[in-house]
């Protein structure tokens, strides 16, 4: 069980959104108002909460963040817009009476399907009730889609100020911002200043540099508070770089925690791009490469295919050299100079059983690199997503 | 069988590249010299018989095209273009004494392995000696790789004179220019002036409008050749009509075989976007539905699940507005205004079992469309592309 950082409370319920009677609805409270920052999709399709939640993450402030798996109100017009408010303003009352600009809305789940929201007002004041300090754990499990297990992280900071964290990922997750739902929490006394810089820039190297199936979401977000509960000085650009760091971490941990669990994934797969002249171009090189489904599939198989990894990058918009490019493929030089290399394909294909494979590329161009998590695509990803609502 | 325009031979032999021992390299010749143009991969990784192709068809006319399948001679550096380059040479020498200049190269199939030349020299002998008017189908199948069958179209001119065109395609279909091999024959006047264009107007409603995977090959390359035997007056501008109007039908023959016979397919999906204010913003929009591994999984398992439609649309790089936007789904218009719409989803559910499904969208932002045909995304697709190279 992981204990919540001071001032908060947490809980997951049936609301009876998930067709299995799985917890589908939960809360993430602070016992006072929290600075909050945010970052959703950026998809030009954005969910009715994504929509709602950005307004009121603007405030700077909230108190608590109510969540629901099983619909994700994206495509339902007017409607789903009265809902998402009306999921604001029921947890605002069942929570003692706040406003309901004061809670951030999430959903996920199926698109363009109706709330079901008389399901979703028992869900409110049933969850309302049943939050624990312990209750992230139940709140994790509530957010969960087609993940097989739920996803947490935490850190504590020195003085003993804490970091949690939850995320829920699986499918549509593309390397262009936030790429599912994660929810942070923690009692440290952060500023508004420090806070939404810190969650942008710890986004970058986590939740934006991993790809599952390069399919952007209409609900992502990522949202957290900050209480200060932990008590002291609030954290200034001078004191904050152990909060940061730790945010880091948390949210390094989570970004793998979904690369992992991506549906029908056997391996996860780091793809590491060098030499480039940019951090930019390099991404841009990496994700080429993340989002070939030919790549993913000869991952899957454990066949040292590198043929099919400088096919993607070809298509990678930024100036390159294929004649002086090289590929580590599980650590054998496959492709030198833009042709077959000295390494072994046998020991690439060996050590490409294992549950960890690397693709390091070097454009040989500067000195910038970057690394995107993915993983490889399987039938059975097919077969998940072939029968996901009927 | 298909009876190849007068003036040339084909056929289609076993050299040993496909373990499988089918047919794998063949020549596709004219008796005189015949005009030529071809479009070619915008990969930035181009296999080295497309570097040389490139270069031989800029003199406008050629003699022969060689081809070979089960190695792509891609990513293998020097000894690739020098390989490419012997295949021209022995091809010339086998058609009794042509310079290397006037035979385009193509080859298909696995990256980045050296092409074994012994059996290739061998095979154009062998494929030179067995040149016949009717050996088109022998080279159709020759072409071949993971499709399961050849794909061949014709078109007879008013006159007599006629175009044949085959094509290979199944994976590695993406809708960015050429996208798989073809090639076309006609024994019609055709000077250069209108070849060339006439063949890239005619890409851009049939190869270019397709796409398998989303992944674009090092090798794609169409190529044309117009060796005038059928006699007349050389077309103009005026009289080229009947000419053009007939290449796009056998072009756009040859791009629905093509994803008809994708890999692991079991439909043929086509993505009409219309209401878009130019034909590149409509193509923009109905590719990133295309490339969708989601949408396709969905159209797989006959779901009609139009919110993956949506959710992909948000992704397109043009500017709309979601809440005008409606989606029919076989023909059943799931989402109005960017909210459920009032067709029935049992009824596109039942329709979607069938070969053909239609997506049609609606931007209503102003009168231009385009079509894009694509196909469903299968586990079969994941097994074939698991396994080919071991």
């Amino acid at each position: 069980m992981t204990t919540l950082p001071e001032g908060f409370t947490a809980s997951g319920v049936t609301a009876g959104l998930k067709p299995s009677g799985a917890r589908d609805l939960g809360l993430l409270v602070s016992d006072r108002a929290a600075v909050c920052a945010g970052t959703f999709t950026t998809n030009r399709v954005k969910a009715a909460p994504v929509v709602l939640t950005r307004r009121h993450v603007r405030r700077g402030s909230a108190r608590a963040i109510v969540v629901n798996a099983g619909n994700a109100n994206a495509c339902t017009g007017e409607q789903g817009t009265a809902d998402a408010r009306a999921m604001a303003k029921a947890s605002g009352v069942a929570l003692g009476g706040l406003s309901e600009r004061e809670i951030l809305v999430a959903s996920t789940g199926i698109i363009g399907v109706p709330m079901p929201m008389a399901l979703v007002r028992e869900g409110i004041v049933e969850a309302a009730a049943a939050r624990t300090r312990g209750g992230l754990d139940d709140l994790a499990a509530a957010i969960m889609t087609t993940d097989t297990r739920p996803k947490i992280a935490s850190e504590v900071l020195p003085g003993g100020a804490r970091i949690v964290g939850i995320a829920k990922g699986a499918g549509m997750i593309a390397p262009e911002m936030a790429t599912m739902l994660a929810f942070l929490a923690t009692d440290a006394p952060v500023p508004h200043g420090i806070l939404a810089p810190a969650l942008h820039a710890s986004i970058g190297g986590s939740f934006n540099a991993i790809s599952v199936d390069g399919c952007m979401s209409t609900n992502d977000c990522v949202l957290m508070l900050a209480n200060g509960a932990a008590g002291g000085d609030d954290l200034t650009a001078e004191t904050a770089s152990a909060f940061t760091e730790a945010l880091g971490s948390v949210t390094q941990s989570l970004a793998r925690q979904i690369v992992e669990d991506g549906e029908g994934a056997t391996k996860v797969v780091s793809i590491l791009v060098e030499g480039a002249r940019s951090e930019t171009e390099a991404r841009r090189a990496a994700s080429v490469i993340a989002d070939s489904v030919l790549v993913r599939c000869a991952i899957g198989g454990g066949d040292p295919n590198w043929g099919r990894i400088m096919a993607a990058l070809g298509t990678a918009p930024i100036p390159f050299d294929p004649a002086v490019v090289d590929v580590f493929l599980a650590g054998e030089m496959l492709c030198e100079r833009g042709g077959p290399g000295p390494g072994n394909p046998e020991a690439a294909a060996k050590r490409m059983q294992q549950r960890e494979v690397e693709i390091r590329v070097d454009l040989h161009r500067g000195g910038a690199h970057t690394t995107i998590l993915t993983n490889d695509l399987t039938a059975e990803y097919v077969r998940i997503n072939t029968e996901y609502t009927t």
